[in-house]
């Protein structure tokens, strides 16, 4: 978090602001059992890029932060029960990295905890329907674009092919990079224009540019040692291309997004 | 599924209906590591009353059978996903009984079909808008109705609270029947009502109805030997609760949802 403060104060402050959001709405209230672990998961998940993405989107096509700000949050509940779903001790996933920290919970709560914090996701965008706004059109579509980059054609799919891929059965590599970090960024980009109201060609323009985002972020993060010129090669294409989706924009809205393409490891 | 379809006519043509509207959406297509397992799962559930409880309340309220018959299928959904992920065995349950049939897939698969299931029924419910209906607003309220009775404060709460009852941790078996069957179920006729264009008066007394069903439902499949007797008086109380319940409805009307209260093992 200290660097992300340091080198993207775009992505940190709507960071900031999205939890501030969600501490309003998850309470460490009773059942303790239940929540106190929900709490714990969520506000300890490493930061995604995505539900900041999400807000950057909207804020391109002319709409409003509050527009975007429920569907950044449930973005970063997504992201936080998939984390700890992928890290359960039954996934078939090789243990090689060590856990950080000591395993406080056991693998039934976590496991539970996971379903509960899927399920307030969907909850809280639900609930961001607003007939002061007449956005519940816009809301249910943001809640499938959100269950497809989630469900078996996305998510699943990419946890199930980086098993493969841990275990040796398979080298789909970029497979995996399209659709876990590529879907969940597209996704978040697409969300965020449709709640900020864009035409269908922006909604497709910032979803291919959210696709490059993740993909250059799971390839730089994914890098092996003796593949650093490949990846470069990679990741500098990915970042024309996501350029060319920019270039439709009016230059000077699209600096927000655009620091995008610096949250990178390489 | 035989002994359904003799005693319980409206429920297993319901049913029937349900797997109809469930093959022409969830079809065996690629990924077939992801989705054989997903269509294995969710045809292969046995089925909860739930999901008709709630095309009765549609109909029950002047609705049609077409407008609960997406949430009475997303509703089999979390069913089915609910009973993987219960069985998986990274959670904590003490292994007591044995699961019928041999282990098809892997830990891992299940855990994540799991995950697919839950996000298609979402994607199922959001996509059951319709603007010829001018149904959005209902469906999200649908939704927010449908994340509570999973998440945290419900079935997510009843399972954790299970593992303790099973691990002799705790002695609060009803209200283990009041979070999983018995707020499933209030979740099942509140959903229908909803659709069918329920007044809130109605809702709530349907609400309640079903949770009846669902704990008198719990506690007839958990008799214990010795407690027959204690358990017969429960499910009488609830099932006059139930019933005064009905009263408030047009007798002739009220004929198939109150069907329901036969749906027992006692």
């Amino acid at each position: 978090m200290a660097i992300m403060s340091q080198d993207q104060p775009y992505w940190a402050s709507v960071h900031a602001e999205i939890e501030v959001h969600l501490k309003r709405h998850i309470l460490v209230k009773p059942p303790l059992s239940v929540f106190e672990p929900m709490h714990h998961f969520v506000f300890s998940a490493l930061p995604s890029p995505a539900p900041a993405l999400c807000v950057a989107a909207c804020e391109l096509v002319g709409g409003h932060r509050d527009q975007a700000i429920a569907a950044a949050a449930a973005l970063h509940l997504m992201h936080a029960a998939a984390v700890i779903h992928e890290q359960l001790p039954s996934t078939d996933r090789p243990k090689t990295k060590p856990k950080p920290g000591p395993m406080a919970y056991s693998p039934g709560i976590e496991l539970l905890t996971g379903d509960g914090i899927f399920a307030f996701g969907y909850e809280l965008l639900a609930k961001s329907m607003d007939p002061a706004q007449n956005n519940s059109e816009r809301v249910l579509r943001v809640i499938v674009e959100m269950t497809r980059a989630m469900g078996s054609q996305g998510m699943v799919d990419g946890q199930y092919h980086e098993i493969l891929l841990l275990c040796k059965q398979s080298r789909y590599y970029n497979y995996v990079c399209d659709k876990k970090e590529g879907g969940f960024h597209a996704c978040g980009a697409a969300c965020g224009a449709i709640l900020g109201g864009a035409s269908e060609e922006e909604i497709e323009k910032l979803r291919r540019y959210g696709l490059c985002v993740g993909v250059m972020r799971a390839f730089s993060n994914g890098v092996e040692e003796g593949n650093e010129m490949e990846t470069k090669e990679v990741v500098k294409e990915l970042r024309s291309l996501a350029l060319k989706e920019l270039e439709f924009f009016h230059e000077g809205k699209a600096e927000a997004i655009s620091s995008f393409l610096h949250v990178l490891s390489l």
